[in-house]
């Protein structure tokens, strides 16, 4: 199987970036690829989780506590770290390409270890500063796009 | 989803581990259940994978390395961790109850870890030594069973 | 400088148990060894770095929680690592040599992750049923001892 | 005692970077404080800990392996994790206030986690595309330095 990881922001998601993440959830459902996400029922994670799994996907919530009680309702497999934000290491090792929809200091350490650990990382309507940013630790491994069609060419081609 | 852990000794299960623990991956599957391990190609892990997997299960693997290089291919859905021992605490956490075929260092730190954290615990086959040792810990959430059929009749009950 | 762990009960810690590791941190800091625990404020971990502080030693405390709340006031190091139990394995890995006083199923899992990670451990006034066991799974690097002085010569012979 | 955190890049530090270690390092030991890193024998870790340790302070390395095989020879007291990357969440978590020299993937983990966790982060000779990134995740909590005395009359400051 193929598993994407959807990383994002919990209580700080934005409108948009939840409706991009629930379309996103959906489109990899779709294509046959299981979602990862930090399996909270917040914000981004939550969103892409809900999308995946209306679209008939496997979704899996790497959850940071010590228990299911943030756990989205849509999540199929927890898996109970009880680690923190110690958990963000294995999102993005468990995860053969990352996602990335909005930006916060959490999802930020997400993008930063994806890319120390060799994944490829597509950032979805990512502010330029972001794009910058991580372009310039890994001009190769990071991507951005505009929408989600867009995002889930990449990452076909990505994962070939 | 009901996940159950299957925990034992890698390089060093023996013959009769390895049986028990082939038997119990089938079981799992068939009573519908999600089988968990340590993901590794070696021992009780690998044995229980394959047996969740020839009777249509679906199996989780939480690796302790840093890639997929280790890997049981019976595994469905491998969780990299890239934190060796650490992902023991990983293992339980994400197990509604926690089986153990033999006993080695790191299986002991996963029953140990278990009753810690308050799972339940089947020990399939086991020394007196050992027994007498984990009663002595949590007499109320330690449970043996002689063979497959009396272990997964008390996971039954356990989980109800 | 060499690092030597104590590891024991927190709350279910007997008043023996806190006597002998408060014996023992004060024999450790003696001999000018630094001394690492579990770091909180409760049962062994406690007794035995007021034990090592009263006698002048440097202490560390590798705590399981995200803040200081739980910490003993006699830490003079705290390592935070947030990942709860999964910071047992930071313990042992970080232990030149590992002493457990009393048992509980916590210490049960460092001194199975300490023998798994090759580190020999010194029981001090372990039952029966715990040195058997323990001993059935490294009888090489598993180690008992009756009282305090013994169990600091057999560390001093082994850290040779 | 305080314990502050010098984080930056390993096998890709500049020449600048390790030198703005070195005499942080340094500074910081003059200071009375405690110094952290990833304890690594390599680029920013290891200058800052062979500063702190030429100008007579206690430092600390919080080693990603599992054992003390790539250690700075500067490091007092190593923290062995065994965890990878994972351990970035521990030197966070572990410092007062964290300071980043130079800049990659891990260091930026390491900033982006230090400012999920609540810590200030004072970022020395930074590139203005970092600078803009991290302050628009934090900007309270975000401080920018261009020499070693300005960043440590902010961490003195900021740590009253």
């Amino acid at each position: 199987m193929v598993i994407v990881g959807v990383m994002g922001p919990g209580e700080g998601a934005t409108d948009r970036d939840c409706a991009f993440a629930y379309e996103l959830g959906c489109a990899i459902a779709r294509e046959g690829w299981v979602l990862l996400t930090g399996g909270r029922a917040a914000g981004v994670m939550n969103a892409a989780t809900r999308g995946a799994k209306e679209a008939g996907g496997l979704t899996i919530g790497v959850l940071p506590s010590h228990d299911k009680s943030e756990m989205s309702p849509f999540v199929d497999i927890p898996i109970v770290t009880g680690m923190g934000e110690a958990r963000n290491y294995v999102n993005v090792l468990s995860s053969d390409l990352v996602f990335a929809c909005g930006m916060g200091a959490g999802t930020a350490s997400e993008v930063a270890l994806a890319i120390k650990s060799g994944r490829h990382v597509v950032l979805l309507g990512a502010a330029n500063t972001t794009a910058d940013f991580f372009g310039s630790l890994a001009r190769q491994r990071l991507h951005t796009a505009n929408d989600v069609a867009q995002a889930m060419e990449m990452a076909r081609t990505l994962l070939q």
